[in-house]
């Protein structure tokens, strides 16, 4: 079981978790209420200057952690393939111009194609972008998703999957994002995390919970505390392998996104201290 | 991959699929309908004479598949495992009252009980079933759900935990009934289905598909050939390990349920044929 956390030094929130705040507004209520790093979901910079995004968040005080996202490599058509190596090597772009020293990969699925077909053009996919991500010094972080979304996000559905990819391409420039709410009923995830670790390639920690009942395949996250997961002891698992990085805050709730966002992220902060 | 169905002799429906129906209208449509088998639910039992159930069932030429269903076991206090437990008993009584080879299993889960404490309570629960099972001639099925029910459902999710769990009872009054809905993103499933059929734990084969997108966790499942599962995949492993058994067509759905539900019985045959 891992140690109770006391402070908001490792404390990250995706801008998604507060959707309803642009980015600017997200940025300044993070850094007002101690928040100490940020994950940027790519929607909230379109159109923006990035550059200036960055300094915006640096003169806040806010960490980036990373960029969400990348990934949708699978396609039946060689064009869509491209397209999507195109939209990886872009974002890639964008997260070192924001400073984000990593880019979670929703790997992709296209409904109907045999899994092992898309796992494989997952792997090539990455691989196409490994010269670029170097270049720019933007680590690409693969993350397994919930088997309930093998069909159209995800055809890598397990963290051993995600290991087995990782050390495939073998590269500095590849990691794995583990976040809880994809991962807490895998029998398992103990060593799995633990191999994930050995291997170097733990990138990010995600952290929520798991609604009972839950009323949305996507956007009924909960907060933590609120469900069943077991986070306490997932974190200590992740803690045990060295990883000293943020607990990444990542909650998609048409519930908390119709709240007062000020309080909800009070909530965040409470539920951090008490049930992360 | 498996060879085309071509022929309704294997094709067995659950009571489920067409819940509007009570039982002897389910019965009599199905008959009509040249469906060979037929898997009860308990609730169309409620207040019913079991062996009359059982006559009417023989008259129309139905063989009775199994029973659904038992499990549950899982719970915090002494008073409701053995609650679950007597349940269980009562379920092995109704299927050899029916004349139902096997019952089966949706093992349980308690939100928040740690999922390794949940397991070791099936297991107990299971173990204590299975003399009255072995005297009542009635195989008890495991069945792993999807990793989407974990918090409140079923604490087995994969098919590799029912074959060690099976394995482990070490009975031939346990068994495992493999639904493609709960499996078929595995990586691991040919070869634990495999695993299944050489252990000769493969009891049951349930067929539906899933729906892109899926619009509610539990009653949303597609008909066959609506969705991304590989279903003649699938049966083709289940085949190769000599299973001659029933496929049976196991579909939760409100939308299905809101239809007249001949049409739908006319569908689910078509699709039979086509799709499974």
């Amino acid at each position: 079981m891992a140690q109770a956390l006391t402070d908001f030094s490792r404390l990250c929130v995706h801008t998604i978790t507060t959707k309803p705040w642009p980015l600017e507004k997200a940025a300044k209520e993070f850094s007002a209420a101690g928040v100490s790093g940020i994950t940027v979901w790519r929607d909230t910079l379109a159109g923006k200057n990035i550059a200036q995004a960055r300094r915006m968040l640096q003169d806040l005080n806010l960490e980036v952690v990373s960029l969400c996202r990348g990934g949708f490599f699978p396609a039946r058509e060689a064009a869509k393939k491209q397209a999507a190596i195109d939209d990886n090597l872009k974002a890639i772009d964008e997260a070192a111009a924001l400073g984000a020293p990593h880019v979670v990969l929703v790997c992709g699925a296209v409904p109907g194609q045999p899994l092992t077909e898309s796992r494989k053009q997952i792997q090539e996919g990455i691989a196409a972008c490994l010269d670029h991500a170097a270049a720019a010094g933007v680590k690409l972080a693969i993350e397994p998703l919930h088997p309930m979304y093998a069909d159209d996000r995800s055809a890598v559905n397990t963290l051993a999957q995600a290991n087995d990819m990782a050390e495939a391409l073998n590269s500095p420039w590849v990691g794995i994002a583990v976040d809880v709410y994809h991962l807490w009923w895998d029998p398992d995830l103990e060593n799995q995390i633990k191999r994930c670790g050995q291997n170097g390639n733990l990138t990010a920690f995600h952290i929520c919970d798991w609604n009972t009942p839950t009323t949305d395949l996507l956007n009924d996250r909960g907060l933590m505390g609120e469900g069943c997961i077991n986070l306490k002891e997932i974190r200590g698992w992740v803690e045990a392998t060295g990883f000293t990085g943020y607990n990444e805050v990542e909650i998609f709730s048409h519930k908390f996104w119709a709240q007062d966002q000020h309080q909800f992220l009070n909530k965040i902060k409470e539920a951090y201290l008490k049930h992360s």
